[in-house]
């Protein structure tokens, strides 16, 4: 379902009450910057241009992957723990047991599925321009009190 | 949002209308298989049991990525090649130019985030149980008109 149009640009996402909290956030994250002016969504990481930092995250050994009402408040938490701007977020609770959950952000996404019979849940947590997708992880290990967390990291569009 | 539950189990799957459907699905992909009844949605990806495959997808020299009707269409058309089950979808149009959008599926989600001024729109495509995510690939190309299509094939779960 479509939404209304809503800018991606730095500037655009200067709404009242956000200013200083973006001001906090770039201080915090310095190795994630904008490249210029016309490419403001693009970053650098760790020296390398690229158009967003894409983390792919497996839990093992965590508890509350059931738990929808858990899941969505760390959802919540990570958006701000990255200093992101949440646009969306939907989750679903199979059964007989497991939950699917995105949440759309201004800087990209997270996505969390669960297999809580086994312990196990694969997350991704797609982030551009200056959030920082790296303070998603401390907030799911504690969680889900995961036993195990493997984060591989992929710069996205590094040629784009 | 929550929705109502909805069962993942290839049992709770088996909706009206869609045993054909589902039995053409089994025949063609047959390098992803239910592993057993417990683990139905587990699969073996080329000899590797795993919960799902996911692909991180790059498209540059694309076209057409700032037209949301396009994008939508080109997901849903995902969705169907896959032979998978939408639950959900979203789409957000930037301004001044750029789409993000998510479709969760019954079998997990896919993503798009495009950069039309750079060409560039990066997705990921996440499937477990029977769905075939590799038929989305060529859907991809052929919607935006992509000069170049990088894919990367991670096995998630392989050890959960």
């Amino acid at each position: 379902m479509r939404q209304n149009a809503l800018l991606r640009s730095e500037k655009g996402l200067e709404v009242p009450g956000t200013a200083r909290k973006r001001d906090t956030k770039v201080a915090k994250v310095a190795v994630v910057k904008p490249l210029d002016d016309r490419h403001d969504h693009f970053a650098i990481r760790k020296g390398v241009r690229c158009a967003g930092v894409h983390l792919i995250v497996d839990l093992h050994g965590a508890k509350g992957l059931d738990d929808i009402d858990l899941i969505e408040k760390t959802l919540r938490r990570c958006v701000d723990a990255a200093q992101a701007t949440l646009l969306h977020i939907h989750l679903h609770h199979f059964q007989p047991s497991g939950v699917s959950g995105v949440a759309v952000l201004a800087e990209s996404h997270i996505s969390i599925h669960t297999w809580p019979e086994a312990g196990y849940a694969a997350l991704d947590v797609f982030m551009c321009g200056n959030a920082d997708p790296d303070a998603c992880i401390p907030v799911l290990r504690e969680a889900f009190k995961a036993s195990r967390v493997d984060v591989e990291e992929i710069l996205r569009g590094k040629d784009a």
